[in-house]
Formats: structure tokens, sequence, C-alpha cells
């Protein structure tokens, strides 16, 4: 079997066609992502928390009528975060870009905007915005920094984030496989779920690893007694959770394929975090398909093959996220450079 | 965090309440599983495999009639083992238990028999059966021999089952966790992906193990570069496959709360195989409450630790089956024993 790689930046940017921007509100401690394709894509959503917090996903259940979005958002703020689709939609509706269920003068397009939102609101940082959350706001700010880079660790929609007891926060990576596709992952790590086994520093993710992206550590740390989660949140804090994720290929699916890459890609999220899709975790996983590429005939097996690498490369992508992952500003938030 | 361990037998026969019958027919290379409970027993299940089979899993939903089944059925045989549990309704039915939607006189109880199915079909014993498919005897026999103890390895509906290149079967753990509640799994691998990380012979569940009940070798081995599903199934038979699986615990769940049960247990088969849930697969967990005792006032934290340990035991219960499994009688079915 031939040494795969990452892409050139090891981002899910490296998917033809996808850009990424991010804002934050330090003194909030909150943020927002915008995953922000080309073209309208296709994309699909898997929902295995027992908290979610979403909108404009049931329209994409593939028998349903919308089958490509104008972006994805993922955002901070619990309920409130929301709103920063709103601010994408009004954006790009502006721009002329959207789904056109009857076109002509004086009728706005439609984009579609699916978003999910993470509990932060209990990170310390100042909540006290009454009528005016700043959402909407930073969805602007994100949009205008979309780009093939963005940053990782404490930012966008991981910037108030803690993955188990450990500082959490954005991460991404991406993969070619053998078929020629790339694949990649973007995540917000808010995880009631520790990244880091039981008893050390080694992540879930590690035997996934590929070089030392997220410190080459090696799985011989992998272990957990019964009932032992490690640096899982405890009480309190125990519900204030969820892990948003967003995978892409380069291949055109259907919607349903895409359904499918997203089901598989929750995979990655199980076997980066323990516990995972706990009652307490809004646990959401996107997938889009940004149709540079066309399957070959073994359809469904090519499609298997999509499905694990997006679902490793989310799996790289949670450990990226808590590796890279700094304090706020004058804090000492516990973060994964500080453990032993 | 105090060292906790499987109960008495490691079986999921250790939560009350529960016996399982298996038959298996040698010539023709598969075989049925029966759980059976005492009583009536809250169920739900959760489908996550692109090719499923399944029969009485719709009346399941949280939000249907049913809460309470009388017995669950895994089976080889494809299509055509959904046929077992005909049997077990027809005898359950008989001895008068199930469902009652209306009792008197002339009036049978409805006994609620849940069952998936996987495919054995092609794995080289004798299935010109015609119009005569084996499930019904079998599972006629499966529950003459339902017991507190059962095989692992060849037998039940995991006698025909292969686990991607190596030989399959059953598997079962359980645990007992610091609250006091026994947890338990039984499982038919019958997958696509493999159980063991590629180019060694490291169980994927390694982390998990508890004592050397697969093995001892510990987690070292876990390395997997893109692309590489080391032992996982290649064309033909890429398409043959469906893991079966039952978590049981001994506390006192809702439907609903059974139904997030089973979806932690899948985090379970994510971890023990790679891939998984594929569109090749059938995978399905159910899940069992045989409620001997009551949840504690923290309801969804102990919930939470329900479902982690559900998983973990799932992960052991994966390793356990491929660890346990002999080659059919005559045969050189390539098994995890024999792996250098």
């Amino acid at each position: 079997m031939s040494q795969l790689g990452p892409g050139p930046k090891n981002l899910i940017t490296d998917v033809a066609g996808l850009k990424v921007g991010q804002a934050h509100d330090e003194r909030a401690r909150t943020g927002v992502t915008v995953i922000l394709p080309d073209d309208r894509t296709v994309c699909a959503c898997d929902v295995r928390g027992g908290a979610p917090g979403t909108r404009e996903t049931d329209a994409l259940a593939p028998e349903n009528l919308v089958d490509e979005v104008d972006a994805v958002v993922l955002s901070g703020g619990s309920v409130y975060g929301l709103a920063a689709a709103d601010a994408v939609t009004a954006q790009l509706g502006a721009a002329g870009r959207g789904y056109g269920l009857r076109t002509g003068p004086g009728v706005p397009v439609s984009p579609v905007v699916p978003a999910a939102i993470l509990y932060d609101l209990a990170n310390g940082g100042d909540k006290a915005w009454g009528e005016a959350p700043p959402y909407r706001e930073l969805a602007v700010a994100a949009l205008a920094a979309a780009s093939d880079r963005f940053a990782l660790g404490t930012a966008g929609a991981g910037y108030g984030a803690m993955s188990g007891r450990l500082k959490g926060g954005i991460g991404s990576a991406s993969v070619v496989g053998e078929e020629g596709f790339t694949a990649g992952a973007i995540v917000a790590v808010n995880s009631f779920g520790s990244a880091v086994a039981p008893g050390g520093r080694t992540f879930w993710a590690a035997p996934f690893e590929i070089g030392a992206e997220f410190g080459g550590l090696g799985a011989a740390g992998l272990k957990a007694a019964p009932d032992d989660w490690g640096l899982a949140k405890g009480p309190p804090g125990g519900r204030e959770n969820t892990t948003l994720a967003c995978v892409a290929v380069d291949a055109a699916l259907t919607p349903a394929e895409a359904k499918r890459l997203a089901i598989m890609a929750q995979d990655g999220l199980a076997r980066a975090l323990r516990p995972a899709h706990s009652p307490f975790d809004g646990d959401v996983v996107f997938a889009l398909a940004t149709a540079r590429k066309a399957l070959p005939e073994t359809r469904q097996r090519s499609l298997a093959r999509l499905g694990a690498l997006a679902a490793d490369a989310l799996s790289r992508a949670v450990a990226r996220a808590v590796y890279e992952a700094a304090p706020w500003p004058g804090t000492d938030a516990l973060c994964w450079r500080d453990l032993a």
C-alpha cells in the first residue's frame, strides 16, 4: 500500500472549491466559522448527539427538495449563535447567490445556509449582550475573511470551546487518497468526552496521525479502564458541549451518497473522543461534495473509501484542534501542551 | 479511579434477566442466535449500515406504540434468515407470551421479536435449500438451547461469518460499572472492515481490553495509513457483510433512553472495526434494558455512563469474536490465531 498523505495545506481547503472564514470575540470568548464553497454544493447532515442545535438541516434530507447549499456555518453561542447564519444568508442573497425557487425582478434568491451551534455560554466570557448577541457581526467578519488559509486551535467557532477539561478549538486535516480524490475535515471541538486517553496525553486519534501533525507520540499510551473517562468534563460543566464538524470531498456525490459520507465520518468522532455522542453532546457532521471529479464505476466502493478517508481526517482534525489550542489571553485554561 | 471489570461470565448474560441460545448448520455454514429476556423488555434499535436487513425494527421507535420485546434474533442467511424470527414468534406466542393488543379466548398474543440478518450466502456452505431454508429449524434449536452460557467464535449467527478476510463469529463481553450497573454486549461480526490494524494482529479494540480477554497485546501496534484497510474484505466479497449487535443493561430505561444507549454503542463498532458503517455493511445495534435497577437522579449522566460502558463492551465483544473464531471443519479459513 503506497504512503499517502495530507494535501499541501493539511486543511479542508485542500478540497478544491472551498474557502473558510473565521472570526471571534475575545471579550465574549466565542466565535464563528463559515465554510464557503465557490459554487452551490451538494451537502448532507448527520446528527448523532443528544443535544443538537441546528438550522436548515431538515432541508438536506436526500428525499427533500434542496440538494445544494451556499455555505455551512459553525458557531459558538448556543441558541444565539444560530443568528450567524442570518448574516451569511442575507449577504449571499444580496449578492444574488442562492436557490432560485422563482427568479425575476424583485424576487430574492434563497441561499441555503445550514448551521449548527455549540455551547460556550458559561466559559467565563462576557455574555451580557442583552438583545444584541454578536453572532451576525461575527459572521460578517468571518465571511470577509474567507480564504484557503485559516487558524487552528483557539479560533472561530472553537474560540470559546473546551474539549473535556482541556482547551478545545478548531481543527482541520486533509488527505489525498489512492484514487486521487482529496478528503478534508474541519471541526470545532467542544466535547463532553476527552480527546486523550486517561492518565497521559496520547490522543485517541494517534493511530491515524500522519507525520507529527499532533505531536507524533504513537499509540502505545492508548488504554482506558471501564468508566475511566480521564479528562472528560465532570460536573459542573458536563452539559456544556457539542462537537461540530464538516467533511468534504472533491468527488461528485448525490445527496444520499453525501449522507453516507457524513455517517461514516461520525466514526471519526467516535474514534477521537471518548465518550462521544452522549446525551450532552450535540454532535453534528455536515458533508460537502464539491464535484470536481466523477466517481469511478465502482461507485459504492469508492464512496466507502471516501467515507473512510473522511473519518480518519476528522479524527486527525479533532486531535489537531486540541493540540493547537492556546489559553484565552490572560487566562490559564488547561491546554494539551500543559500535560506532562 | 477504581479498577472495574467484567461480570462473572464476561458475557451479555451477566446482565440479569437475559439468556442466549444458539444453533448452527455445519453443512450450510450458517446459524442463528436468539437473545431471550426473562420478561418483556424495553428495546431500541439503531441502524447505521448501508445495507441492512431487519424485521420489527420500526415498531421500536420511541414514538411508536410498542415499548418492549420478547426476544431479539440475529441470523445468518441474509433475507432468508429473517424467517428465524417466525419460529421464535410462533413458539413464544403459543406459550402465551407477547404483547396483548386484545386479550381473550381465541385471540393469540403478539410476541414482538425484532431481527436482523447478515450475509453468509457465498461462504462456500451448501445453500441449495430451495424452498426450505433452515432458519426456522435453527431458531427452534436456538430457543431450546437458551442458557446463561453460550459459545463464542464460530457459533450461532456468527457461524458463517467473516470479519474482513479473517474468520468472524460471535463475541460477547460484560462489565460492571462504578454505579453498580452491569452492561453487556453480544455481536455477530461479519464486517467489511478489519478488526485488526494493518500489518499486524493488534485488535482495534486493544485500548479497551480487560486482562488478556483477546490476547493482551496492548495498543502499540495501532497504526493505519490512509486508504490502508489491512485485512478488510477486498473484491470479490466486499459486498458480503454486516455486523449485528445487541447491548444490554440491567438499568430501567425508557425506549428513548434505550435508543441513546444504542447510538452510543455504535461507537463501539466504529472503534473496533475499520472501516465501519460502509455502504456494504448492514450494521445494526439493538439495546435492551432489563430494568432490575432504577437509574439515579442524575439520570442523563448515568445514561451517558451506561452508553460508554456499552460501547466499550461492544468493542471488546468484536475483538473476542475474531479472537475465538475457528475454521469451519475441514477448511482452512484464515483465523486471527494464524496471524504471525
